[in-house]
């Protein structure tokens, strides 16, 4: 081997940065594979997303925002689910390997799993353009889960915290000469979402269909309708915005609430019996909830002013095989 | 949506080609995560590998062949495990959204995963450079996993199928004007590697120590070395040779068996009382099991020739990160 940081030294460096107790890890990162306890009555939950440089985070992205986001984008998925996170499996592929660069982005993936107690237990380490893939394992109840397809007619339709600002970020960024035009709390809404883990779990038992906001707000939303062979009427003027879009007109910043992705706040439908909870669930545990509209029998989506005329949305959100990329990334 | 292909499209492809009936399965394709049911009284395995374009297979490599690769490698870290295959998960990076190398990819996918009852259960589409994300999840008995840290003096080191042609089509590919140049019987060495699934399963309750060759036979032999605390005597005369190197220097020959990586094969460590039991598995399983030496107090690994000299290796295996790639890449 030559000298100086190699492949197996970089997986150690990795390894050691990453190193939590966790009763039910078996074996851990240095083998072929993990070998994991699965507590008995409880189903895996399983989700794998991929980030990729220039695509999913700019090219400036600092490597602690990337080490956050990649799994906080993970941890999203389970929290859709309602599912308790777990295990996280690492694929990492760097142009080179740059230990300040590891020791950076290790220590932004510390400072989300840590707090949900998520041990890093494998993964790869490979050359390439600069990609991370995270595959991220949790637990539900059987029969628990949180998909897509409940939402029944009468449901309310309600979202979490505000829409729209990640994708406002990525356009200041994109358009500023100065990278510094945007302020770190702002550039926060893109570089580093709050899962919402916690409201997901709550959420069991009680919303017949939930997803996270990923593509924007009408495309996951269509996702949810489909999936659940229904309609949705929105109300579009109650939708929670980031206040990075208070400076726009109004016809703009509907445009990034509706289209604008990488929000990545949980969009559920709840049956109106349930309406009581929505009050107790955002006061405990500090997320703002807003209901935004409801559930019809039908198809398709229908955004509904105030005064009841109805709105027709040009962008529909992000689709990352589109000739024009809309609304995001 | 414009019209076309998109990633939603893309997605609905990858799931109609890869449908296969799968009980435990509560929950596919299609939502935010899998939902999974693990059998009671069974660990969970779980391993991922990345393959990127260019690092790990030619740019010109078919769909079918990648498809087929990415599972192959691993479903070969699991074998390493002596783990039962079970559920896949696929983050796939794609410059376009081309549904006719889609389906050749899933269709080459699918050629491995039917045989072996591997579930395709989720993942993730997005634009970028090529390249594939697989994890792979199993399951084996408690404390019945084969790992890299059980070797002890006495045991035999044995090794299945052959070494170094995985490296040597690679070189003849990147050394030919015309790709035609390497055989096709020959190619598949690098491109449909077999995983030993049924072997790894086989050996648990008699091998002290498994590791699959990716790096190469001396780079993870150090490893299972390393881990296990001693050291091993590798009889080089001994080693299986690939018919693709049948026309090399006797040198030549061996710095591809000994650093050649992309075998993917088994290289465990088996307490010489389980001798008799080589023959057996052997015939049953139709692999070559050959034993290229014994494993000894101390660390390190010494080559050694018939005649009893000690042979000083130059190359050691893949680096991904190394100055200048060692054999393979």
């Amino acid at each position: 081997m030559p000298e100086g940081r190699n492949e197996f030294q970089l997986i150690r460096q990795i390894q050691r940065s990453t190193l939590v107790a966790s009763p039910g890890v078996k074996l851990g990162i240095g083998d072929d594979a993990a070998v994991l306890d699965v507590p008995v009555g409880q189903h895996l939950v399983a989700a794998t997303d991929t980030l990729n440089a220039g695509v999913h985070f700019p090219a400036d992205t600092l490597p602690f925002d990337i080490g956050y986001k990649c799994l906080a984008v993970n941890l999203s998925d389970l929290a859709a689910m309602g599912a308790v996170p777990h295990r996280v499996l690492l694929s990492l592929s760097l142009p080179e390997a740059d230990p300040d660069w590891v020791q950076s982005f290790t220590a932004g993936f510390m400072s989300l799993a840590e707090p949900f107690g998520v041990a890093l237990v494998g993964g790869d380490t490979t050359s390439g353009p600069l990609s991370v893939s995270l595959t991220a394992l949790g637990t539900v109840e059987p029969g628990r889960q949180l998909q897509r397809n409940g939402a029944c007619a009468g449901d309310l339709l309600v979202v979490s915290g505000t829409v729209g600002g990640a994708a406002r970020v990525l356009d200041l960024l994109q358009a500023a000469i100065d990278p510094g035009a945007c302020s770190q709390p702002d550039r926060s809404l893109l570089d580093r979402p709050h899962p919402r883990v916690k409201l997901g779990q709550a959420l069991t038992g009680y919303a017949s269909a939930c997803i996270d906001i990923s593509d924007g707000l009408l495309a996951d939303l269509g996702h949810l309708v489909t999936a659940s062979g229904c309609a949705a009427r929105l109300a579009i003027d109650t939708l929670p915005a980031a206040s990075l879009l208070a400076d726009l007109k109004a016809e703009q910043k509907l445009a990034y609430q509706l289209a604008g992705g990488d929000d990545y706040e949980l969009l559920f439908t709840l049956p109106e019996q349930y309406a009581s909870q929505i009050n107790g669930w955002s006061g405990e545990l500090g997320v703002d909830l807003t209901i935004i509209g409801n559930i019809e029998d039908g198809d398709g989506i229908h955004c509904m002013r105030a005064d009841g005329t109805e709105y027709h949305a040009r962008a529909t959100g992000f689709d990352h095989f589109a000739a024009k990329p809309q609304g995001n990334t």
